[in-house]
């Protein structure tokens, strides 16, 4: 008996594990995006914990029409974070959620993270318009100590409401690893290098071997 | 002279390495799928040693179509472990396999496993119905000694037969390895990430240059 | 008010982020190229500091048809590094770009570079011409102390214009860590195996299992 | 003037660089393989050194149609060495080559191997027949000390022609990292599983949302 318009919905009966999916998450978040959405896959890693929960999931770059006919990069992608309080044992408040979405050199520094060290990132949504500093939020990962996983906290300063939302989320070292690998995974996508290299033209018509400089002539052009 | 049908095949002439393909393994599970298996591909990374055989493959996720045209992930994929006895010099008893399918965490507990550490995971098939506790799986993998590899044990218990079946098999270290490797780029495929990443929308049409954000404006919705 | 024509455009309104897409580079590269771009797609990685900004894009390799129908490897690619000056606060050069493209060799030197090592190319664009000599381009990358990052310099001696260009752009551990993952991701693609081990020709009709040997006859042919 | 009859061509007008595309290895070799070529691509990574050279190609995994419509994996794929021996100063006679195809298992040891570790693997081309022994060949990858690379040896053993053949290739540090990060690359591929987890059937139509167990009911199956 699940709804995405109940407040507090119970994973009492289905969540059994930390690597349960989380369709709920998904499927509300698509009505964020602005853009067509009527192709488009959607999967997150979730994991469930005591005071809140964490889903990720990767965003795609957007690229734009050139008038060569080719496309170029006009956005890169990100790995947006979800976190989403508890409220009872196995209640998750998702109308309660709070959004950070990494940059590639951010999602960098969250997979070169040493066992012992800590990262912390700052966004503010109104930077560069009259309304900065009005929000500020913050993401830091810190070590839980004895090699075995990281704290994930978000913490979200609203000057204008006077409020400070914060939601922490331990993760173990084998959910870290899959967060590794997975960023890994997604970031040479977000930065939309795996379209520029798996664009493979037909090769030019059959030609007698030759033996070419290893680097292409246009370094030596200006 | 193989068969399918015959217990305790003879893999005398055949397997003279241990990274054999094991089509057998993967004919037969073929059978276990409840799915539309019509265009299926399947193979599996399998190693023989002397009491029992461990074949390693990688199951997809499932997605569920969305009112919106798009879809999304409804069941994560898995890596499943199949372990068969062995039955005589180079004889393997495919009948009485034990099945374990790693979830993506526990995927993650693998691939970040240390030299000297140890991991164990324990599944109950019965979980949250009448029959939960009789059947008991578990799965630990133990370091070999030595930076050489580890074993990986598979026990059954089940309380209604009054059955314990243990299989061990040892893996190398350069087995390990093409485990490690294997199931790291198996993992944002069985969580439904590369579906996400490689499913690109042709770019609208073509625009001026801007620069943008480099975080898309959903961070900053709720 | 962003020009391709104009020197030392503005980032002040823009730039925020060291890892904002720098689209007016990847423009005006496009002109560098002198293959058929219609169908090409553009993506770079690019960090903007103090002093100069270096950019970073992958550049496909080529193959030729073979009599056969198949097709060969006829050029590797590469990835390109684009340094350009900083002429103010926030206002770069891009008419007085320094290039040098890495190849696979290269490209495997920097993955692999430890926390304290450091690494120097040397490229001459005449090479094996009565030129050779005249321009000598080097880069170097050293480690910033306390595994805090890198120094990325190129030096570009003209000996005919008795010129020297240094630009050095200092990279963030962050920064590194995109440049190792995407340059990792991007060098199977440089040597071209990707393609190689991505076409899969159809399996021929149904066959009865067989064992085979693991490894190809080619082997014991000469 | 190139050609692929003539014994000992010579690089040297081609060859000044490590990363020198070897199209003729590639072009020859492709005689060598029986399976319809027509639709093939050849990509190799050469390294030239005083002595020999050393060229490293993958080879696909062959799959068989099963009568359920799907494929199974009936012969793992290999990573190709080709070693052939220098003739002069950078002259290499191709039809002097030797060839060594590693098992995903001996490409696990290959790409786990440590800085101060080794490595050997023996291949008998005739084994389980009446001329095994005749001829052993064996691969050994030493290090070449203080973290700077490693030298690949083989070893072609005769006994019916009372020869012996050595050739031995010292490779760098950047140059292993190449081969390290391209055949980590190319392991899930020569195993397969790239096309089990790319082949993606459409989802099923339009569905309410269900949270499921993270675990396929094929493990519970027998």
């Amino acid at each position: 008996m699940f709804s995405f318009h109940r407040r507090g919905f119970d994973l009492k009966e289905a969540c059994w594990s930390g690597s349960l999916t989380f369709q709920q998450a998904v499927s509300t978040s698509t009505a964020n995006l602005d853009e067509g959405s009527s192709q488009k896959k959607f999967a997150s890693y979730t994991v469930f914990k005591g005071k809140a929960a964490l889903s990720i999931h990767p965003i795609l770059p957007s690229f734009s029409k050139l008038e060569s006919g080719g496309s170029r990069l006009s956005r890169n992608g990100s790995v947006m974070l979800t976190f989403f309080p508890a409220v009872g044992q196995r209640k998750y408040d998702y109308t309660k959620k709070q959004l950070f979405a990494l940059s590639p050199t951010e999602v960098g520094s969250l997979i070169s993270l040493g066992p012992a060290e800590s990262c912390e990132f700052f966004h503010d949504p109104s930077m560069k318009s009259s309304h900065e500093g009005q929000v500020k939020k913050s993401l830091s990962i810190t070590p839980l100590g004895s090699d075995s996983g990281y704290f994930v906290n978000i913490t979200v300063l609203n000057n204008m409401q006077k409020t400070t939302d914060r939601l922490s989320v331990p993760i173990t070292k084998a959910e870290f690893a899959v967060m590794r690998t997975t960023l890994s995974f997604a970031l040479p996508h977000i930065i939309g290098w795996d379209q520029v290299l798996t664009h493979h033209p037909a090769p030019p018509a059959s030609s007698k071997p030759r033996v070419e400089r290893p680097h292409p002539e246009s370094e030596w052009e200006r």
